[in-house]
């Protein structure tokens, strides 16, 4: 096993450079992959998976996972299937997903914004939630949250302190640009967009668009 | 603007048979412009857009919305830019968006399925809301909506009666599967995913995962 790793960084190294072949589909499954097979690593007694039995729990057919899996310029198959373990570890180290934990703040507090206040999924996933933000203080004051919230006049000043990185934008749709503007200016790196509103900021700050209505055009319009 | 109509026809139905070679990406990025689109023709003075002037807008490079733009098919540019309104046409036509409204429906009413019910976004969407379910007849007895809540044991019975056609799946973890099911097997045509399981369906119905936490992952490991 030690054998394999130490090969493992060789060939991921190389890997990386190909990083720019992964289309954003195929890194979307994978990174669907991974969360799939952490689940079946805490929960079923496998060590080893086929593509066949992936295909079967997600419905990817084994020849796109078999190709998704190719992508990553590893050989982690054997004759029974992938190791699960090694497959993890590749795919984050080829996606540049750390296993440290990664701080990110809920900014708008609002219904969805609150919602997130007592999601569970955050515990078993490689983010922490490390504050929250409203602009309105009796909101922050009344709200009950297991991490502290703030005025957003507050922000700059606690991101700062507290090294957040990423934000989840929950804000009402007319202050969604101003509010992201400020985020790009306090060095944040990523922001997850719930509002309908198309940010337009500076490359360093990557965004992925969260809408219902997209996700409804999308299933509604599947090709 | 007749003429351009009727040869627009033409050219779209020539375009449909093109759909394939519209990448995922490109084809996310197309739905976000309808939107874009809709929404300036709706607050501002303007019936051309150049795609220097998307550009500013979305960040996307002008040469990625030229080309996006030019997968469908149609020139509908002129010197000065797109029109605006043939645009949207176009892009709905070759996409399959219909401009009819379609039903949808909300399973799972716990905290994110709530914040939903007052979610001002679908009064400008082709989406009306029709029914919300819970398993639990008192939250639908207290909840306010603007539209009707039904205990889960109706559902099969409601979308029949009401022609729902899609779902937004916001139901705990434990029973996403077997809700899922039920909704494929009442001919639900696509699942708007909240939950963080991978749903294993038929390929007749469609799914699109939101998730937080596969969100934060991409904005972390932007290539």
């Amino acid at each position: 096993m030690k054998k394999f790793t130490a090969s493992l960084k060789t060939v991921v190294a190389e890997g990386k450079g190909m990083k720019k072949s992964i289309s954003k589909p195929a890194k979307e499954r994978l990174i669907q992959l991974v969360r799939l097979l952490e689940y079946v690593q805490s929960t079923e007694d496998l060590t080893v998976i086929t593509s066949a039995d992936i295909e079967v729990r997600t419905g990817w057919t084994n020849a796109t996972v078999r190709r998704d899996i190719s992508l990553l310029g590893v050989n982690c198959a054997s004759t029974a299937g992938y190791s699960i373990s090694s497959l993890i570890e590749v795919i984050k180290e080829v996606l540049n997903i750390s296993m440290s934990v990664k701080k990110a703040c809920i900014v708008g507090l609002g219904r969805l914004g609150s919602a997130l206040l007592e999601f569970e999924g955050f515990a078993c996933s490689s983010f922490t939630i490390a504050a929250g933000f409203d602009s309105s203080v009796n909101r922050t004051e009344i709200l009950r949250s297991p991490f502290p919230l703030y005025p957003t006049s507050r922000m700059e000043a606690v991101i700062a302190q507290e090294g957040i990185e990423y934000a989840i934008l929950a804000v009402p749709e007319r202050s969604a640009q101003e509010v992201a503007e400020r985020l790009c200016a306090c060095g944040i790196k990523g922001i997850v967009n719930y509002t309908s509103v198309l940010l337009r900021l500076s490359p360093q700050t990557a965004v992925e668009n969260i809408s219902v209505i997209d996700a409804l055009q999308k299933v509604s319009s599947a090709l």
